[in-house]
């Protein structure tokens, strides 16, 4: 058993886990021009901010390589109009322009076309090997506040396959494994789209976690009969307050985590914050198709006609959060005061 | 547009709607023979304990129309054979007994035998008018609790199809429609069967109530996003101090409810409370197969060998319970009080 990993640079090639194919097929394939990057992307096959950020840095320095000229004024102006075809693939995913925009840095300074082109391939290596480093913390420090506790509920995959390595939410229980710690993990399936089911079930089995799906209507009824004692998510943007958008369903969580009086954990990256946001309010929520609720698997389960809301996060306020887990380090209410603290003293 | 009705009597016929082809079909089909009715109880072709046994009453009754005999004796003897072939369809379910009990009971005291069926129809038709009676009640003590509060949230179908006619606890909206009371209904999908989505907006929909189907994991961000300011449930059991077994789910709104502080009702007719019980510890809870959660529409979600739990029902405990309201009254906390004395006072 091991954790599983959704990109790998081997014998200088780049290598993803099909997660489109997930949990019924583990195919591993070769991403050989930026145009299998630019698809693995839009086609989802790569999925999670962290993981598509690195695909894409991947993406721009295996193109960089294969570069036809002599002068490093025509490189730079192939890479950027690299850059821009790849930034286009999701526009919205932050961390893809910002892993995109440290290669473009990266080779300004380089100043023979041997030596920008290392440079960018060292690069994305460093954001890939950085990446799989503040997860690994994050996990550490996770274990630390999961101290005395095993039975732990999560929501959607802030996972392994979602990162470097580790995950996020995920992390404590795979950095668990590994230093001989045991937890019970339950897993809500994570509706519309399953990425509980589908994701976090799988990864953890491939870890050798013990891990039990209910679904997301469970979870009250679950934390009482099963005794956990924590829960634990990812989260897509935090803003300064602390207020923290994430999967829909997860604020419903942080509530019951309240009612029970057990802890409520966000684990993200440093990067994940937004300090231009005050507050939660001012996030705005996407609203997606409402196919994804009337059919299942392609078929019709509500009727012609049915009016659905689909919004596709959804903001838990910093008072239900007991503490939130970054790779610089474990930031305790009051978060007003903490979160900027945090950003001003370590960089 | 018209409240849907699952059971009707008409021209000595009895035409029950075909709920296994819901949403997509409304079909009504007529049960002719006591192997009908059987069979359309054990195929779930009708579903909800009081339609169970109105429509396991209407059996017995037209089986005992037919029976060729010209002694008391012998009719008794039929009859109570078909009693305990129709019991064995369901034999949990409460509602199909008392129904047939009721039956049995009537052609007791028959001096003839026009007599003894002309009185054993009478009687499961008037089972089925004081279902529909009760229904209304409970609607309109619950407009009365409702007033001023038009956006609720439910969850599964405790509807009209569930019952004679209006539900337990959809029995405000349908009520509400005939009244010129308009209320804005939001309904969770109610996972792992999908009620809310394949059964309670269908049934909304036929009585012209505004309704909007979310994912369960939804209902967090929908309350505040949307102001909903009631939520209103069925039950399958009470205790006697008040906590209240119903679809897996409810639970969690019930502690939504509180923590956004909006009242949480229960709706019930009387015949769902066991005083027997003491309370919600005592309530055995029914864990079904994994297959509901790893499996959607036929197809696998989850990987092989995936660990789940799936209880099928939560209790909410008495204290998250703003008020019960069924036929007889509503009744308020403090429940271990009251409760027992509504059954005291009322018969």
């Amino acid at each position: 058993m091991a954790i599983p990993l959704s990109i790998q640079w081997i014998n200088n090639q780049l290598i993803i886990l099909d997660q489109q194919k997930l949990p019924h097929e583990t195919e591993y394939i070769a991403l050989n021009t930026i145009e299998d990057v630019y698809d693995a992307i839009i086609t989802m096959k790569v999925r999670g901010a962290p993981a598509i950020g690195i695909t894409a840095a991947y993406g721009l320095a295996l193109a960089a390589q294969k570069h036809d000229t002599e002068t490093l004024e025509v490189f730079h102006h192939f890479v950027k109009k690299d850059a821009v075809y790849l930034a286009s693939s999701r526009p919205t995913a932050v961390n893809l322009a910002w892993a995109i925009g440290r290669l473009q840095q990266v080779i300004q300074s380089a100043k023979t076309l041997a030596a920008a082109k290392a440079e960018i391939l060292a690069e994305a290596k460093r954001i890939h090997q950085e990446d799989e480093e503040a997860c690994r913390t994050i996990g550490g420090y996770a274990l630390d506040l999961l101290e005395g506790r095993s039975r732990v509920m999560t929501i959607c995959n802030a996972g392994s396959i979602a990162t470097a390595k580790y995950g996020t939410a995920l992390a404590p229980f795979h950095l668990g494994k590994e230093l001989g710690r045991e937890f019970e993990v339950f897993a809500c399936e994570t509706r519309p789209v399953f990425q509980g089911s589908r994701m976090t079930v799988w990864e953890l089995q491939q870890s050798g976690v013990d891990v039990t799906l209910i679904t997301d209507s469970m979870a009250a009824h679950t934390i009482g009969a099963k005794g956990v004692e924590a829960i634990i998510v990812g989260a897509d943007r935090i803003a300064a307050n602390g207020d923290t958008a994430n999967k829909i369903g997860t604020f419903n969580l942080a509530i019951l985590a309240a009612a029970y009086k057990i802890p409520f954990y966000v684990a993200a990256p440093a990067s994940t914050f937004d300090l231009q946001i005050p507050n939660g309010k001012n996030i705005p929520i996407e609203e997606r198709s409402a196919k994804e609720i009337t059919h299942i698997a392609g078929q019709q389960v509500a009727p012609n006609g049915t009016k659905v809301y689909n919004p596709a996060f959804d903001v838990t306020p910093a008072q239900y959060i007991t503490a939130i887990i970054t790779e610089k380090g474990i930031i305790h209410p009051n978060y007003e005061r903490n979160i900027p603290e945090l950003f001003a003293t370590v960089k």
